[in-house]
């Protein structure tokens, strides 16, 4: 496909189309990535998760901005419908965007669009693959850090920035969203406001009270703690840095191989299920599902039985 | 079934009990929802959203406390992580729900765990099944108002109270997350802070372009936009009216059944989809599958190819 091959030499335009392709799941699609996927698994992919307010868009921002000034080529996917990469922005944070663009070294994508239940993370996987596939060495994606889909596709990096802000209201709030547990470099955002070393203390003793215990014989990796200002830049580059480390440490460990399979599990089990429904309902008529679903708003059945009538019904017809 | 009968006439321990096992999803947690199933579709679900430090816990808690002075019954699913209800609550949160402890007209349940991926919607969705068929006339779901998941759980609601506080930092939270659109009744929280009637202007605009045009011949619902002071009541009663006004209005308009029917159709399909994979990993045995996902990390194939040669096996054996 000439669309793929263009994309494979990072072509923007190429890049753009093939992602709304992928975006739309058609047959095209499926047989783009199926092209492109021997050409994935190089790039380093980032999630950067946290609560409104932490300022982890500006972060998100200054660690492209300083990859791009070492020479590492960057993509970035942002799955947070608040952040200024997908439109929601005020003024100043369009502003800020502007360092990024016309940079071919650079290419951003926004995920702004809901679409059915589960229907986010497969589609931001798949376009994390087409940068990959485009040799972007590093992908970030941001996700907001609070709902169970975009927790599950921070979950699918390879490192994992959690970002933290002083001042947001009550406490800590990556730890009220239960985001401590997937975290491998936390961030205290905004570290020139007051607060920001009581965050960091907090953030502290709770990973000090959950201290990993190291597999069988692999030194433990311990989630540095680290304050920056990303308005200005400060601390970004050791950001950078805890971020290399972690990629180190999941190449030495082996871990780099088994998040990829777990990934990939998921993955698997998610297009199986798709498939599975989509075959079966090119079976049954859609008449019938009406009628099903109006049986069950009247209560004369319940979904799982009516399930149960349908697989009857579809396997009488084979 | 024993436990089903004691759960219809709302036995607090059966409940308890039922809603573990429909957590759990097996065989007997089906036969249960099946057995319930005929006696819901009476109860009025409420969902309660909006971003974390609105005071929608708060909010909740009243709604609940004023439901009850006036005799109603109420459930309450909390589905948002960092809420009181589900563990994630300072000090003054708890003490704040021991005005419902021992109530017998009032249930509780937190959703605080992330299963898989669109797990949460299902269970969420048939705990409140449970709460219904028990009898309690309102069900109160609580969620974060941010993420994909969560969302798509207000959605499903027959109305939908979107949260709002002043001084959250970026202007209106729930545009940006994209709430507007599920909004019924509008709720500026936390009144008595500067900035309160700037933030109820602000949704008045936006609610103002965006006026529904009220489909053939039905008067439009708008929207109507409140203000209160969860902490000291201020402004609930109204919300409850607002609450009550809607679902008189759903009622009238033939609504409710559509958005019932739309719910149970997604329901339906859900329920179907995890039928579909369950069925064919019966049929396939695991190792086939460890050995599709070690090829695909390598990257020899890709997930949609891998899929396809799945089915092909299955179809052979039958």
């Amino acid at each position: 496909m000439e669309l793929v091959t263009q994309a494979l030499a990072a072509n923007r335009y190429a890049l753009a189309r093939l992602i709304s392709l992928v975006e739309d799941d058609g047959t095209q699609a499926r047989a783009a990535l199926a092209a492109l996927y021997p050409h994935t698994g190089q790039a380093h992919v980032v999630g950067v998760t946290g609560a409104p307010g932490t300022g982890k868009s500006t972060l998100v921002n200054e660690l492209a901005k300083s990859l791009r000034a070492r020479g590492t080529t960057v993509g970035v996917v942002a799955v947070d419908p608040s952040s200024p990469f997908t439109g929601g922005a005020l003024l100043g944070d369009r502003l800020r965007m502007r360092d990024l663009a016309g940079d071919p070294g650079v290419f951003i994508r926004s995920m702004a669009s809901r679409g059915s239940l589960g229907g986010l993370a497969r589609t931001t996987n798949d376009v994390v693959k087409v940068l990959d596939a485009a040799g972007f060495a590093v992908v970030l994606v941001e996700t907001i850090g609070a709902g169970q889909a975009e927790v599950d596709i921070a979950r699918t990096a390879h490192t994992t920035i959690v970002v933290e802000a002083p001042g947001l209201g009550d406490e800590v709030q990556a730890l009220k969203a239960g985001l401590m547990e997937i975290a491998d470099v936390l961030v205290v955002n905004k570290a020139d406001r007051p607060g920001a070393a009581q965050t960091a203390r907090a953030l502290e003793m709770v990973m000090g009270r959950n201290a990993p215990a190291g597999e069988a014989g692999e030194p433990a990796w311990r989630p540095p703690i680290l304050q920056t200002v990303a308005l200005d830049g400060t601390g970004v580059a050791e950001v950078l840095q805890a971020v290399g480390a972690h990629r180190e440490h999941l190449r030495a460990s082996g871990l780099w191989a088994r998040r990829e399979q777990a990934r990939v599990e998921t993955e698997l089990l998610n297009v199986l299920r798709e498939e599975l429904l989509g075959r079966l309902l090119a079976r049954v008529d859609r008449e019938q599902i009406q009628g099903w679903v109006e049986r069950i708003a009247a209560r004369e059945v319940d979904a799982y039985t009516a399930v149960r009538s349908i697989f009857l019904d579809a396997d009488e017809r084979g």
